[in-house]
C-alpha cells in the first residue's frame, strides 16, 4: 500500500498529462516552470477584463506548454488531447538592483490554465488558479476567454499568432485558421 | 525519478554541456528553447550599450539556462561547471491580431551566451551570436559584460536578482553576494 501510494504520488506530481478530480476539477500543475516556454507579453490589451497597458507597471504574462504537447505540435502543427497551457501572470517593476528603466519580472500574481480534453464541450476548457488553490473548476463556457480563444486563436483555440517559434510550424503544416482582420 | 528520467529522455538527443571547437570557440546552442526558462525583461536599462527603453517598441530579453545547471542550482544555490545561460533578444510589437496595446514578442534579433567553464579566466565567459553564426569566440575580458556581471551579479556572475523563481533558492541556500546599492 505504501509502495502504491508512493508510485501514485510520483505520477501525480510529475505526470505531463492534466490531472483531474472525480468532479472534473483540474489539479494545480506544479512543475510548469520546467515545461516549454512559448512567449511573454507585457500589458497586452486583448480583452475587456485585462489590466490596461496604460499602467506604469503593467503585468507580464508568460506562456508555457507541456513538453508532450509541444513535441506533437512540432511534428503535426496540431494540439493532442492532454495539451496544457499555463498563462503565468507576474508583477513588473522598473527600478531595482542596477536596472533603471524598462521592466523586469517580480512575484507571481496568479495563473490560468487551458486544457484540451474530450470531457469538456468543444474539447478546450479554462481554469484560474490563485496562489492557494490546489484545484480549480472549469470556467463556464459562457465566459469571455472561451469565446475569444475560439474565435481568434490561430490554431484551434490557441494564440499561436503570438508564439514566434510555433507560428512558422503552423504555417509549414498548414494548420493556421483563417484570421479575422 | 520519473521526472528525472523524463528530462534525461527529453535532452538525450542534445548535449547539455557547452560544446567548444579546438580553439575554444563556443558552438551555437541549438536547442536552448527547450531548456529552463528563467525570466523576461522588456527594454531594461542596465548598461551603456543597451537599447533605450524610451523606444516605442524596445526589445524583449528572454533568459534560459541548461536543465543540468538548473537542477544543481535548486539543490545548492550555486552554478556548476558547464552552466550555460542564453539571453535571447527579440523584437517587440504592440499592434497585431487582436492585440491593441502593451507588447508581444516577434522575431529573434540575436542571442548572447554566458558559460561557466574552467578554461576561461575567472571561469565565466560571454559569447554573442548573430542568426548565421555557427560558433563564437569569447568576448574579451575587458568588455563591459564581464565587468558588470562580475560586480553586480547576485550569485557569482549571474543576475539571479532578476530571476524570481531562483532568488528565493539563493536566499535559502545563503549564496547571495552582498549587493551594491
Amino acid at each position: 500500500m505504501r509502495f502504491v501510494l508512493g508510485v501514485l504520488l510520483t505520477v501525480s506530481v510529475f505526470a505531463q498529462d492534466p490531472q483531474f478530480t472525480k468532479d472534473d476539477k483540474l489539479l494545480k500543475p506544479e512543475n510548469y516552470r520546467e515545461w516549454i516556454y512559448l512567449s511573454t507579453g507585457l500589458g497586452m490589451v486583448y480583452g475587456p477584463a485585462r489590466e490596461s497597458s496604460a499602467s506604469q507597471n503593467p503585468p507580464f504574462e508568460n506562456v508555457f506548454v507541456n513538453p508532450k504537447a509541444y513535441k506533437a505540435f512540432l511534428a503535426t502543427g496540431k494540439w493532442p488531447n492532454g495539451t496544457t497551457f499555463v498563462l503565468e501572470i507576474r508583477a513588473s517593476a522598473s527600478q531595482g538592483s542596477i536596472n533603471k528603466g524598462g521592466h523586469f519580472q517580480q512575484e507571481r500574481l496568479r495563473y490560468e490554465v487551458e486544457v484540451k480534453d474530450p470531457r469538456f464541450p468543444d474539447n478546450w476548457a479554462f481554469f484560474g488558479f490563485g496562489e492557494s488553490d490546489a484545484s480549480a473548476q472549469a470556467i463556464p463556457k459562457t465566459a469571455g476567454c472561451q469565446a475569444c480563444h475560439s474565435k481568434n486563436g490561430a490554431v484551434e483555440n490557441t494564440f499561436v499568432q503570438f508564439y514566434p517559434t510555433l507560428l512558422p510550424v503552423a504555417k509549414a503544416k498548414g494548420t493556421l485558421k483563417p484570421q479575422p482582420e
